[in-house]
C-alpha cells in the first residue's frame, strides 16, 4: 500500500459559464465539485492505475465534510485526521465563451500542534503496512518548514522510502531528511533555489549532440537552459540529501538525477489539454515505481506517459488508461548526465 | 413567534481580492462565508429587531451542513428539512481595486416530492405557534408555482397571516391564495406584469401635487413613471387575491396599496452601501408590523427605514440598531392612491 500524505487538501468547485460578467450576476451553467490538493491528485491516479493507496492527511469543517464525502464517492480510502479549521476551497471561474480561467484559492485553515500531534500518531501506525510514502503539496498556514522533514524520518524509520514534492524551505528542509525522491516542478525548483543557492560558477561541460529538437545544447547554454538549469538546482537537493531528484519540465518531459544515473524522459506533445495536475500524475507514476523496485528508465517513462495522459484528461486528478498506454507508446527517453557534466 | 418559509437557501462565499486575475491564479486576501438567501435575510433582520422568529425550508448535503452550522452560529433558529440534494452555494468576488463585484449563483438542488411532504408536514405543526408566515425567495428547481399558494392555504387553515416575496408565476399563483401581503420588488413586478397583464389603456388621473422632487407628476407621466406603473401592476395582484401589495422601489423607498390605504414612504438618501438585502430588511418590517397588529403607517414607515439600514449594512442579512433608529428618523410618508387615481 502506497500512503499519501495531504496536509492542505482543498475542496475544487468549479463554475462554466459563457461570457463571465465579471461587474453583475451570473448563473453558472454547469457546477462542478472535486476533491483537491497535490496529494489528492496523486491518490486519484495510483488508485485509477489499480494500486492499493491510502490518502491520509487533515480535514476539517464543512468543506472537510465534503471532500471526504466526495474521496469516499470516487472510492479512494482516506483517513483525514479532523481538525477544528475549515478545510480550503479552490473556486475556479471557467469562461468557456473567453476561453479562459480564473482562479481562487483560498488560504485555508490553521493547525493546532495537538491536531497535527494526533495526524502523526495516526501515520507512524499506517507506516507499518505502507510500500512508500508520497507527501505532496503546501504545509498549512503556520505548521512548521521542517514538517515534512519530520515524517519522512518517521517513514525511515519504519523502513519506507519516501517521495516528497513541495517547495521552499520544506522542500530543503525535506531534502536534508533524506527522502528517495524529491520531485519539484521547474517553477518549484528554481523559486527554492533563489532562496537557498548562491550563484554557482560554470563547470564547463560537453556536449553529447542531441536527438531532439530543442534538446538544450549544454556546451554552449547550459548556464541559461532550463534543463541545464534545473539539473544544477537539483544536485544541490542531492547535496542536501535526497537520494534521486526528479523535475517536472512541462511539455518538456522531466528529468531525473540520482547518484549513478541521469534520464531526461519526453512525451509527444500534447495539443490543448490542461496541464494542471500532469506533476502530481508523474509523481503517482514515480511512487509506484519506488513502491515496485522498478529501473529508473521505467520509472520516468511511466511518469513522462502519467504526465502527457494527465494533460489530455479534463480534470486534474483523473485519468484515462486509454490516453495512458497511448502517451506510453509515444514517451522517448535518454540518458542526461553527458549532456551538461 | 414568526415563521420565516426559505425554500432555496443558500451558502453565500465572499472573496475579496485587489485586482483579480480573471485569466490567473488569486489568493483572496479575504474569505467570508454566511447563510444566505431571502428568507435567510428576513430571519437574521427579525432576530436583530429581537423578534422570536423561527427558520424553516429545505437543505441538503455538505453546503446544507454548512448553513445550518452558520445559522446557529448566528443564533438563528432553524429546523431545514434534510433533502438528498446540495444546497446551493452563491460566489461572489469583490474586487476592492476596481470596485466591482462578480456573483455566481449556482442554481440549487432539485427536491424530490416525499421531501417536499416531509417539510409540509413539519410547517403545518410549526403553524401552531405562529403570529405570521413570512415566504421569500425563489422555488427550488422543478417545484410546482402553486408552492406558496399550498403553504399560504396552510396558513390561512391556521389562522396565521402571511407575507409573500418571490417573483413570477409563483407569485401570482401565490396572490391567488389571498396572502395578507405580497411584497414584489419593483423588477419582480414588472417581470411577473409582463407576463400576465395585457397593456391597460390609461384611465386618467390627477395630480395631487408633490412634496418630493422626483416623485412622478401622476397627470402626465403616470402611465410611464416607476412608481405609477408598479402601483397598476400592484392593482392587478390585489385584483388576484392579495389583501395588500407593497412594492419597495429601491432608494424610492416602498408603495404600499390596500383596499382602503395606499402610502408611499422613503428614506434619506443612503450614498454608497449595499443594496443586496434591503428588501429583505423592508418585509422582515412589514412582517413585524403584520404579526403585532401594526396600522399601515407604521408599518410602511419601518419597513423603509429597515430597508435603508440594510442599505448601509456591509453584508445582507445584518443589520445596526441605530443606522435602523438614525433611518426611522428621516423617513418621509405620504398618502399614495390619490396621486394616480
Amino acid at each position: 500500500m502506497i500512503v499519501v500524505v495531504s496536509l492542505n487538501p482543498a475542496l475544487d468547485i468549479t463554475h462554466r459559464v459563457d461570457h463571465a460578467d465579471w461587474s453583475g450576476v451570473n448563473r453558472p451553467a454547469d457546477v462542478h465539485v472535486r476533491p483537491g490538493g497535490k496529494g489528492v491528485n496523486v491518490a486519484r491516479v495510483l488508485k485509477a492505475l489499480g494500486v492499493d493507496v491510502l490518502l491520509t492527511g487533515l480535514a476539517g469543517g464543512a468543506t472537510g465534510s465534503s471532500l471526504r464525502a466526495e474521496l469516499s464517492g470516487r472510492g479512494v480510502d482516506a483517513v483525514m485526521a479532523e481538525i477544528a479549521g475549515e478545510t480550503r476551497r479552490t473556486f475556479a471561474v471557467v469562461d468557456s465563451g473567453r476561453g479562459e480561467t480564473a482562479l481562487f484559492n483560498e488560504p485555508g485553515p490553521a493547525v493546532t500542534a495537538d491536531e497535527y500531534a494526533r495526524f502523526e500518531d495516526t501515520f507512524a501506525a499506517q507506516l507499518a503496512g505502507a510500500t512508500a510514502v508520497v507527501l505532496s503539496g503546501s504545509l498549512p498556514l503556520g505548521m512548521p518548514a521542517s514538517t515534512y522533514a519530520d515524517l519522512i524520518a518517521l517513514a525511515a524509520d519504519a523502513g519506507v522510502p519516501a517521495l516528497l514534492d513541495t517547495s521552499g524551505e520544506a522542500l530543503m528542509l525535506g531534502a536534508a531528511a533524506g527522502p528517495e525522491i524529491v520531485k519539484p516542478n521547474l517553477a518549484e525548483l528554481h523559486a527554492t533555489a533563489e532562496r537557498r543557492m548562491t550563484p554557482a560558477t560554470p563547470k564547463g561541460g560537453s556536449a553529447a549532440g542531441g536527438d531532439r529538437a530543442g534538446w538544450p545544447d549544454a556546451a554552449s547554454s547550459w548556464c541559461c537552459s532550463p534543463v541545464a538549469a534545473a539539473a544544477r538546482a537539483a544536485d544541490t537537493l542531492r547535496g542536501a540529501g535526497a537520494s534521486a531528484v526528479v523535475v517536472t519540465l512541462g511539455s518538456d518531459g522531466l528529468l531525473a538525477l540520482t547518484s549513478e544515473e541521469s534520464w531526461h524522459a519526453w512525451p509527444q506533445p500534447v495539443s490543448g489539454g490542461n496541464p494542471t495536475g500532469a506533476g502530481d500524475a508523474a509523481a503517482a507514476g514515480l511512487a509506484h515505481g519506488l513502491a515496485s523496485g522498478r529501473p529508473w528508465r521505467d520509472r520516468v517513462t511511466h511518469a513522462a506517459a502519467l504526465g502527457a495522459a494527465a494533460v489530455t484528461a479534463p480534470v486534474a486528478g483523473e485519468l484515462d488508461l486509454s490516453d495512458y498506454r497511448r502517451a506510453l507508446a509515444g514517451v522517448q527517453i535518454g540518458a542526461a548526465r553527458q549532456r551538461w557534466h
